[in-house]
């Protein structure tokens, strides 16, 4: 176990007001159970924008942001047993958790009850710290929440996958997807298209669900088996009763009505991007008459997160990515809020240093 | 097989406007398959009040109401197996289904592809004409879509199982319910006092969500263990992330949030009562964030409603019932819109002679 603590840099917001600029900081020594790994990718998450500008009201800075992180173990605490020095690791949106509750015995890590550690902004649980995220030159996490990236995964295209993969995968494993299964994917950002491969490879028919014919084209490249323009009232219309699951990612309020009605009875319709009020307002009788379900799904656990990363290296699934030099990066926020990225931007942490 | 119809006596709405009255009419002749039963007591169900005053806007006239009935066997087509004369038989919302399409072969008759056929307002999939409900002297069903009555439930209190009963039994166990779970009932009228019943038979610990303390001892009295007021804000946020599953019979728009912040991680919120929309707005974050569902649920199979009415024999569960006179029909009907009702009418159907 190393007592030295980490020069580190990383572009951090100083506040709700202030573009991402360069920030010295200094990452803990290794605690026994520490990995120390050095930053090579890191995608860049809607939500990542959400935090730096504080859209969700509770941000705490200076916000370093970054939770789709892959990179090499430099280091190891000495009670490590998972990693060595030189593995390429990943770390996602979690870095601790109480470790105990039933959900973290259940593997349920996001759902912890006395709330998981985030990967940027949350207070370290043993010194009260501010995490910072995976915007920076290295990272020091507990080997717990450091996954082993699998050899045959382009590493760039695979840090996404530590968000946009894993809140796509769970939720399509945890409400039971099967061969044969017809799945609708609503939206295609960076979550839309990773539910599209994820659903394909579970062999469900996928459809793609889009208010623009534009995005067809590339919908059935990236596997949809169909698509559905769903501001076409006759399509929806006949559409009626017929998918089993939806996976939602459309991050903005919008009528989940219509959809519904696409759903046969038992269908479940999964909130997967949207955490506001549901306005307009979701018909009860979709639900009751059709025993319809409306359900929600945060990430997955971590131990989920491993598997989905096995699931996507034996499938051959990386995130779609725009490799992006670090210095750019306020104009990649901006291109993020304008839907103008395909389908991730992921940071190259070699223009840290250049 | 008899070729004689049945001269028939009811209480029908001949409009939206007018109250009950009598009315004469013919009960078709048994077909191969039908089972012909005397009426002996039918529970007065809230929406037979929505469906006889056209409050939903698809109803037909005249408009013989009555979904809980329990009566004896009288006849039976040549080809009936299930029952015979004398039986004592229950007829709840449905009277047929198309019988061949994946819900009808999952026992799921209730959400029939096709559409059911409900037991009044409905028209005969056979012959086009409207179906009159159990406010009558006769019925005439096939034998599909009629149960049999256990001997040890007393047939007046078991009436209102037929409808009452099977939707708050059904999701209860379609979700899973099981010894040790918490389970909430949201509301105590015909539906709520029976999941509460149902709930506490599975084993479950169960809490009546009340707006008013003046409820607290007639909960414990049908067996609840904790009363939670939901419009006092210490007792609801006591209640935080505690529940495994609502059982939400409130039939009026109400605010769901409060609610799905008492269930854990994975809970379930299951809706019963409310077919109208969602308002104030549903917060997806409520969802989102502790993998919570909401669902729907509509009666339940025919399959299962016999299997309900074993369990409810086994458990001694019947319907609290306060005992009418079809007389009385319009003045019980005012009664059940304010609430005034301990906690079904039945029509004792021997007044309809009398």
């Amino acid at each position: 176990m190393s007592t030295v603590t980490y020069n580190a840099i990383g572009y951090a917001a100083q506040n709700a007001k202030a573009p991402l600029a360069p920030m010295q900081f200094n990452r803990r020594a290794p605690r026994p159970d520490d990995v120390a790994i050095e930053v090579l990718y890191c995608g860049v998450c809607h939500s990542d924008i959400h935090q730096a500008r504080n859209d969700w009201g509770f941000a705490t800075y200076p916000l370093m942001p970054g939770h789709e992180i892959v990179g090499k173990v430099t280091a190891i605490g000495d009670k490590v047993t998972k990693h060595k020095v030189g593995d390429l690791v990943g770390v996602g949106c979690m870095v601790d958790s109480c470790r105990t509750c039933s959900a973290c015995k259940e593997d349920l890590e996001q759902y912890c009850l006395e709330g998981m550690t985030q990967t940027y902004a949350s207070p370290d649980r043993i010194d009260g710290t501010l995490t910072m995220g995976g915007y920076s030159s290295n990272m020091v996490v507990s080997e717990h929440f450091v996954l082993s990236i699998p050899k045959n995964l382009d590493p760039a295209s695979a840090a996404p996958l530590l968000c946009a993969g894993i809140t796509t995968y769970s939720p399509l494993v945890h409400y039971g997807v099967e061969p044969g299964d017809k799945v609708g994917i609503l939206g295609m950002g960076g979550l839309g298209h990773m539910g599209i491969k994820f659903a394909k490879a579970m062999g469900a028919e996928v459809t793609l669900f889009t208010r623009s014919q534009a995005k067809a084209e590339e919908a059935y490249r990236q596997g949809a088996d169909h698509v559905i323009v769903s501001t076409d009232a006759e399509q929806m219309k006949a559409a009626a009763g017929t998918f089993n699951f939806l996976l939602d990612t459309i991050p903005v309020p919008h009528d989940l009505n219509p959809y519904l009605e696409t759903l046969a009875y038992d269908g479940v319709h999964i909130l997967v991007g949207l955490i506001e009020p549901v306005e307009p307002a979701l018909n009860a009788f979709n639900l009751v008459f059709k025993r319809r379900v409306l359900a929600g799904s945060l990430i997955g656990g971590i131990a989920e997160t491993q598997e989905m990363l096995n699931f996507s290296a034996e499938h051959g699934i990386t995130c779609d990515i725009e490799m992006l030099d670090i210095k750019n990066i306020n104009e990649a926020f901006e291109r993020v809020v304008k839907g103008d990225v395909k389908y991730r931007f992921v940071i190259d942490m070699k223009t840290l240093k250049a």
